[in-house]
């Protein structure tokens, strides 16, 4: 038996998110049918992050334990070639069997894009959240390095979800400017449910003037989800890598 | 009665093209069923460009007559709201009764993009061909020298196309690269049926070293479809632009 990791890289916009549920298109389920094809195994994949319907991934990971023969490499062009040009396996390698694609992650990058303009290009609605007021980058810029940090995230994290501890550590957050998008790029050690889309809300907020770039800190104090932004919409948000020891 | 003129951006993977046509959606029809809802008129749309099926504008141009009070740039965020996501009114303007978009352009400018390398990002597969081998960029240009001038393009013409003359104008072709792609920028004063996608894929065959550069002067004057290249698919291929006196 053999542990193999996928990077899988996929666009969320057809899918009810990662995670195998009843009568929902997956990307979890897509890619296990696609196993199934390959090597006969009923395999069931353990992912590094169960994205919501409609996030979108360059770098998720998940790993299967198979008794097929087929070369660790080459688990990406014979995967891909029974998967849909919207999930794509973007590299394949042994692990050992003790590798845990969430507990042993140690970082995570995500970046969250706004489109900002009057026309949206029918090219892009699928990957930003779209806004037609201009934001004020640099005060989105101190506005993130307040959050950047261990903290306890409780305020930016979606109300109910039940975790032992809120307390995160998020590494870096970069706002840059990309053409007519402003990319919010958010690395941590791990985040709570829609913690990145929450930052991006209340980051959106400040770069709106509604929310005071020096407010960040009382906001994360307060410990209560209302006290921040709002949950910006899944489609900006794309799960960019995850570092491994 | 006014006369409208529409820049035009779609997503063409889920249209049959732009010409209207029984039992098929596509974009000429979806903008109309739009301007109906808006304006309660039935008009017909005269576009630009009847791109085909699956291919991509950000700015094909269209006209129609209406009666309706709407000022001449409230047709942008109007219609907007009434379209879907995949096609984006990008500039609207009253133009004089006899303003012709066929007839009048006397420039356009397409792009034919090819993504080189193993596994094709899923958020770019609608908007590339998908190439695994490694092209040869300057070889590739030096054949797109040849190109350029007035020729009679017929070895460039999807065989059985109805056209008075097969002479046209090439005024520029770049080969450049962006990222993991290569991008060919065709411009001239109009082109036959499937010619950008033909030039693309003698290009292509160039940067694969099956065709000398110095072959395409041959090419042109064989005027011949079989001595050129593929017809490239469609989704690599945009409308980007189009100029009017």
């Amino acid at each position: 038996m053999r542990r193999i990791k996928l990077t899988i890289a996929y666009d969320g916009t057809g899918y009810c998110g990662w995670q195998k549920q009843d009568g929902a298109v997956t990307v979890a389920e897509t890619v296990e049918n696609a196993i199934r094809k390959l090597t006969g195994e009923d395999v069931e994949l353990l992912g590094a992050s169960r994205t919501d319907s409609g996030v979108h991934a360059m770098g998720n990971v998940a790993v299967f334990d198979t008794e097929s023969p087929v070369p660790a490499d080459r688990f990406v062009p014979a995967l891909n070639s029974f998967l849909p040009d919207d999930i794509r396996i973007a590299a394949s390698e042994e692990v050992p069997e003790s590798f845990h694609p969430r507990f042993d992650a140690h970082k995570k990058r995500y970046e969250y894009r706004i489109f900002v303009g009057n026309v949206c290009p029918p090219m892009r609605f699928r990957y930003v959240h779209h806004l037609r007021e201009t934001l004020n980058v640099d005060a989105m810029r101190e506005a993130a390095s307040y959050i950047v940090g261990t903290h306890d995230f409780t305020s930016f994290c979606a109300a109910g979800a039940q975790v032992k501890t809120k307390v995160r550590t998020v590494t870096d957050i970069q706002v840059t400017k990309d053409g007519d998008e402003i990319v919010l790029t958010v690395e941590g050690d791990g985040f709570l449910y829609n913690m990145i889309r929450i930052i991006a809300g209340t980051l959106v907020n400040v770069g709106l003037g509604r929310t005071k770039p020096s407010e960040i800190t009382g906001i994360i104090e307060g410990m209560d989800r209302s006290l921040a932004g709002p949950t910006l919409p899944a489609k900006g948000l794309c799960l960019c890598k995850i570092w491994y020891s």
